[in-house]
């Protein structure tokens, strides 16, 4: 696979969530260019073209009344430095919820409680700041996409949502971004329970409806890796899994799908399969035709120093604290230097038991360890299988824009799997 | 009036809680010594003799096991501007609560929401703040006070309190600036729910109990000036009022109360009446015997472009945020020029039907409104009038350390006057 810049093409684009090494997101308090440069030499050597990059929102607008110029100009100092080393940079504005923390302004807790989903007032200042950093960062030629906020649906339920109210928020600060930034993806980014938990307030059709392409986080520890372990096929296949989701459910059979995340957390992947983790991961995914791109989750661990992050958070990095690689680095440097993938035509399909952008409610069928996933999994084992729901089963032109092979009918309530 | 440095005298100190005029406390993240010091000449100006100052706790500790130096060095900085103005530092630590906002850290928050009045590893967190900020500060020979936090008590009910948690974590987290800082008064804080509503977990054995003095803040927005208007009786003898319950609740009769915060704030008194507010408000509570010093609440207006603070907080300054002096910095000033207070000798006084420290549950008895409010208010306005509690209305040396003229017995549940 070989790493192509242009966003327009079909090849697979390879980046790491940046994770400053020294201070985790706090370094942006006392912002050192030297630092980010020495952090991005590390990503830059193994082969990334991008990284994705979260602001602390409440530091830049601690009241809604007042953008700071300064942590901007060190965002943009920071965008600079990636371009140094020929690095594309995602933005993600809203943080918002990083690692199990959430970074909220006073302006919308306790005396001043107000939901930053549904209260006006909050929503007219969020608007404000996303109108506001777009514009400045739309500036820099690598910036290639924003997204609203890292796994925005983490703000819930700490701020109250409903389905509707979740969706009608995403849209209306997508247009804001597109009307800063006309340039660049707009995006949307929510956890899984958007795909797998029934009674979640943000929903599949969210992320398949919103936007310029669909995002997805795969994280074994939400449920495959207790089904075969960190080298299982489930948990290897687990990233390959959301993309086909993703791709069955958005209306466009064209629409990409971003895996903005993934990572190979402790216990569920112990550090000595970390690196076969991530070979496996990788090559599961990468024939996806719908896969736009990969950013591992994420560049560097975060020092122990540091308290009360989950334990399974510290470990993450492709480079530890003080820069030296780990074998999921080099794991994921040789993925870097290797061929571009190659797309099986017409790939066999599992039917889908629901609709997922239309029946929410079920969303537990699909989940890891349902049925469904369980057939998948199986069959994934056997090279690379799409998945269609069942009202686009039969569409002969929708199949293949999908590069599926035909695919008979089949009773909904049962997985069918047929091969090309 | 004479104002005196050393705070060993009866003489009442004068000063400021500084509101920052340009960014209000935001400023302490794009700190300026020449905005400060820009500021604190204004203060100086009128005869100030001390600035209350106010950091921002998630500021300097955003991860729980993180202090950042640069603030601290920041507020350093700031206690070095005052000391150019010979104005002496007092130091809140746990902002905390400022103005109807709530500044908290993400690690007491959300995901890992945890009071930090009864949570272990919270108040861990908090012991480890205040014990290196105020080791630092303690290295400045102006500082003459370290108060926990500004108005602790509102951070409940946002953090679960108990009457016997709020005591015990005061209680400990005292001990911990006394250690750090052995030479400077150790203080609690809390706004007069304390003193007034019956079941509110901070009481008023908290206030006479804990710390080198004991503080109270005045605010007639919270009942006076409802009763009689901006300068009637019970509006401008409000603040007597405060310093008289705390003095009659102490255990020690020579306690000192601080007046820690009073002000003239809209529309309770409008801004044509400020000026005689503050004079009547100050000559009514000088010459109390208790009265340690008054801090004028504040030192300048917040600026309107900040959005989302009640309303009643933009005007509170003596300055404007373009440094001129108001009516009340006029009245202030005068009164800083006056001659020294002369206690009243053998003042009459009103018997209180309860006593606070040991019944809390019988607050709304001496509330703003209440008999025995209402009747202190009528004797007060012939001249200086104590509070003593019933328990010792018979104890002629403790009437005598207060400077109480002797007192009959009297039912407790009726308010009884004797007029020396």
């Amino acid at each position: 696979m070989t790493i192509d810049h242009s966003p327009s093409t079909r090849r697979v684009r390879l980046g790491a969530n940046y994770v400053p090494s020294d201070g985790w997101f706090y370094s942006w308090l006392d912002y050192s260019a030297d630092a980010v440069r020495r952090d991005f030499e590390d990503l830059a050597g193994i082969g990334l073209d991008h990284v994705r990059v979260f602001p602390i929102w409440p530091w830049i607008q601690p009241n809604r009344a007042l953008l700071r110029q300064r942590p901007i100009d060190d965002l943009l100092s920071l965008i600079d430095v990636a371009a140094e080393f020929d690095l594309d940079v995602a933005v993600d504005l809203l943080q918002g919820h990083l690692s199990s923390f959430d970074f909220l302004p006073s302006w919308v807790l306790t005396w001043h409680q107000s939901s930053v989903f549904t209260d006006r007032t909050a929503r007219d200042g969020i608007s404000h700041y996303v109108r506001r950093v777009s514009a400045e960062i739309a500036t820099r030629p690598n910036v290639f996409a924003i997204t609203l906020g890292n796994e925005v649906n983490n703000l819930w339920p700490a701020n109250t949502s409903t389905p509707a109210a979740s969706r009608h928020w995403a849209t209306e600060l997508l247009e804001v971004v597109r009307a800063a930034a006309p340039t660049v993806l707009c995006l949307h980014s929510v956890y899984d329970d958007a795909w797998y938990a029934p009674d979640h307030p943000f929903q599949p059709a969210d992320a398949v409806d919103l936007g310029d392409l669909t995002t997805v986080h795969s994280w074994v520890f939400n449920g495959t890796s207790r089904i075969d372990g960190p080298l299982g096929p489930a948990s290897t296949s687990h990233a390959d899994y959301l993309v086909e989701l993703a791709a069955a459910s958005a209306p466009d059979p064209h629409r990409p799908v971003w895996l903005q995340e993934v990572g190979a957390p402790r216990p569920d992947v112990p550090p000595e399969h970390a690196a076969e983790f991530v070979a496996r991961t990788l090559d599961t995914v990468a024939p996806n035709p719908a896969l736009w791109g990969v950013t591992w989750w994420s560049s560097h661990d975060i020092d122990r120093r540091l308290a009360d992050f989950p334990d399974r958070e510290y470990d993450l990095g492709l480079f530890t604290v003080d820069h030296r690689p780990k074998p999921a680095a080099l794991a994921l440097a040789q993925f870097a230097r290797g061929a571009a993938a190659e797309t099986a035509p017409a790939r066999p399909a599992v039917v889908c038991p629901i609709e997922p952008r239309r029946e929410p409610a079920r969303r537990a069928e699909i989940a890891p360890g349902s049925e469904f996933h369980t057939e998948w999994v199986r069959v994934r084992q056997t090279g690379p299988t799409a998945i269609v729901t069942p009202d686009r089963a039969a569409d002969g032109d929708y199949l293949a824009a999908r590069d599926i092979g035909p695919v008979p009918p089949t009773d909904a309530a049962q997985p069918a799997t047929v091969h090309a």
